[in-house]
């Protein structure tokens, strides 16, 4: 059986960062510091992304270590030497990391993270971490959108079934917390990351019963102020039950909501809810859930369907719209000096950076300015922090859920108001580069023109 | 920190999986037995699926206990009892499952995992079984496309830093070992699951060095034989550095292959190719990287570019243009019953099953025929085995990833032709019901709408 765990993490890596890793070493250049910037490339056909995942970073970069297990394997590839085993076997994180704080908005060329370590070292963790962020921030920001698309209503993770592997369906449920998500159906989740655990019933336990009125008189006995799944067999028919069970039984039988978990559920909903409020039960919800995402429920409250929350699986949790981002881990600068990759379209600005936010003076952001780490800018809010020095975290890396929940509910409302919108914002949320940054990255690429030709 | 692991994986859990064992356990119903059936409702523009995760979820069902840990976290919810938390401490999973073997070819309707057990147990399960068979099944489909579009040159996985966690990374070794994916970069997947490992090296240790040059000397020197990255300032320019280096240092700068990662590939590898040709150079090979999948590695074929090898990564990895499986896993028997749901557009066939596969005079595969279990098609090849009896793997359970490499390799030669091009198949491989179960089908419908209305 296999699973990822803080004791074969270091192993979580693509072979060419051992590989280049020895090389290093070999070369003497192991310790020469490099700075290295995560970013996104292009933006995904999204106004804004939420940053996050920087926690699972952090506290890797904390306990990474060779177990002996992981160091015996590596020597059977016969590619690496017993001194440089020796080696990883001593071998820690001790760098420093600036970041933008989870919950933060943020935009393609910002980076994100950028690492300040022994070269070595630095390299080492380039795939956990862009695994973690690549797709903590993707589905962060995917659920932004939803919770946006909700308009305030119950957004629930009924997700982990259809997600990418168990470590996704987890990882999402802290992601989920921090866009705004009210709830996840995941159990651990709960356990591990504090998020309230929700959920309603499987049509599996309607079937388990002699009849529809069985299943809803046993479940709402048991639960009261539960919510019925009532499609199992007919819709409305499944709403008739409920209202005669409630008449019937009065106080015996209190539940909260129904859920649609199929058909025209705009339609459903409409019928139900008339068919509810008609018996005087406007108190009880209308809950639906299948094959949801922003789109459908934007569309479903444009209808005036009369849902009052939402169960969003499969489409969220696999960001089935835009699966990925395209995330970089760059070198930037190595013993002081600026570097970048020329190939064509995949150039990156060389030098350590600040990224600065400047608001309007109604505290809209206007616009961000990717400038050289040493700059000031007068009037912008620098959003990269120091957040790990010397391997340990510092203060502002400590940051708790709820501080980063926090605070992309107040990123997000000082975004303009097109950004928030479900289709491409025109203009794009501008981000600016500096002077002084222009310039370095100029002179790179000069420098190594010159002496690559 | 937060993994999922042995320990807390039964907390991998919906909510309503634990609500309604409750359910059960108080109604006295926890150990009738129930049938649950996993199956895929419709093909996702696919010809055919490889059935894959049947061992991740076996290690699952042989392992599952709730800790004291999991126990105290559901006791703090305040919905559940303390004999039920007590019911829960000794639970485990005995019962028996079902299986179409990992690597087989597979398609819609067909139940993949059939489980048969005392319902509360066959309910937990749902939520950690449907995430592991639905993303291993969906991206062991998606690297046999790639695979069969390489048309026998390697294909390695590069795609861990942008997958969906750390889970999906690893879990994808294993299914990528079984579509016959030849290598990965992931080192823990070696470890794990016994993959070759395989790597170049990056940009930024190009990067790093003073020329280009400088880094490939160094490179080549430590790892006689390596791949050699030349698109990091000027591809062709790359190659000419490599060629250079080969015709000044002799045998002491011996590399295997180039890689090309940006630009147009089959224009540079054709450009590549005859520039080593000329030189004498014909033994290097082209290895060629960067927003690969089956789609453009045809393309690239087609255009007759000369690459020998493709390193495939965030495309394939995020089963980025089907990024998920319309799975479900239904309750189709309980206590001897057939049972099933009548939604619309969501009805399932009750009943246990079998799968008949019949191969027409050339042996290759027709038809396949879904039956009830106790049926005896004649001339049909039965797929579901019994891999697990009370909880105990059988030896049917005790498959080793090769013979799955193996089954899905012959199983694939055996498909008709026209399933293995990327395009939908016309007309899709027929998938029939048998009519003792289209019978039973009708039985049961009829019998649910009667007592229903």
């Amino acid at each position: 059986m296999s699973w990822v765990t803080d004791e074969n993490a270091a192993l979580f890596t693509d072979l060419y960062e051992l590989t280049m890793l020895q090389a290093y070493y070999r070369e003497g250049l192991d310790t020469a510091v490099a700075t290295f910037d995560l970013f996104v490339r292009q933006m995904p056909g999204r106004n804004y992304l939420l940053a996050c995942g920087l926690d699972t970073v952090l506290h890797y970069l904390e306990t990474l270590h060779f177990s002996q297990e992981a160091l015996d394997y590596l020597a059977s590839l016969g590619r690496f030497d017993a001194d440089f085993l020796e080696y990883l076997a001593r071998f820690r994180f001790t760098g420093d990391v600036y970041a933008i704080p989870e919950g933060t908005p943020v935009f393609a060329g910002e980076p994100l993270l950028q690492v300040v370590a022994p070269i070595g070292q630095a390299q080492l963790i380039e795939t956990f971490v862009l695994n973690q962020i690549t797709f903590q921030t993707g589905i962060a920001s995917k659920a932004s959108r939803v919770v946006t698309a909700a308009q305030g209503r119950l957004v629930a993770d009924f997700g982990a079934r259809r997600m990418h592997g168990a470590d996704a369906a987890l990882k999402a449920v802290r992601a989920y917390y921090i866009a705004g998500i009210q709830a996840t159906s995941l159990v651990l989740g709960g356990q591990l990351y504090g998020m309230p655990v929700t959920g309603t019933m499987a049509h599996s336990y309607v079937e388990a019963h002699p009849t529809e009125e069985d299943a809803f008189r046993a479940f709402a006995g048991l639960y009261p102020g539960t919510t019925l799944l009532v499609d199992t067999y007919d819709t409305l028919e499944g709403v008739r039950k409920v209202i005669a069970l409630c008449k019937e039984a009065g106080d015996q039988f209190q539940i909260g909501a129904i859920r649609l978990d199929s058909g025209d559920l705009a339609t459903l909903a409409r019928e139900a809810r008339r068919m509810l409020d008609e018996a005087g039960l406007a108190h009880i919800k209308i809950f639906a859930s299948g094959s949801l995402d922003e789109y459908r429920i934007a569309e479903l409250l444009a209808q005036g369907a009369p849902i009052d929350g939402f169960g969003v699986g499969t489409r969220m949790g696999t960001i089935s719209d835009r699966p990925y981002l395209d995330s970089a881990y760059k070198l930037s600068e190595f013993e002081g000096e600026g570097r970048m990759k020329l190939s064509l379209k995949k150039a990156n600005l060389p030098g350590r950076k600040q990224v600065f936010r400047f608001y309007d003076e109604n505290g809209y952001a206007a616009y961000d300015v990717i400038a050289c780490h040493d700059e000031q800018l007068e009037g912008g809010e620098p959003l990269l922090r120091c957040v790990m020095r010397g391997g340990q975290r510092t203060e502002a890396g400590q940051d708790t859920l709820a501080a980063a929940r926090e605070r992309a509910r107040q990123g997000l409302a000082r975004l303009p108001e097109r950004l928030l919108m479900l289709e491409e914002a025109v203009p794009p949320y501008p981000v600016r580069i500096s002077e002084r940054l222009q310039a370095l990255g100029e002179a790179v690429r000069q420098r190594l023109m010159h002496q690559e030709t």
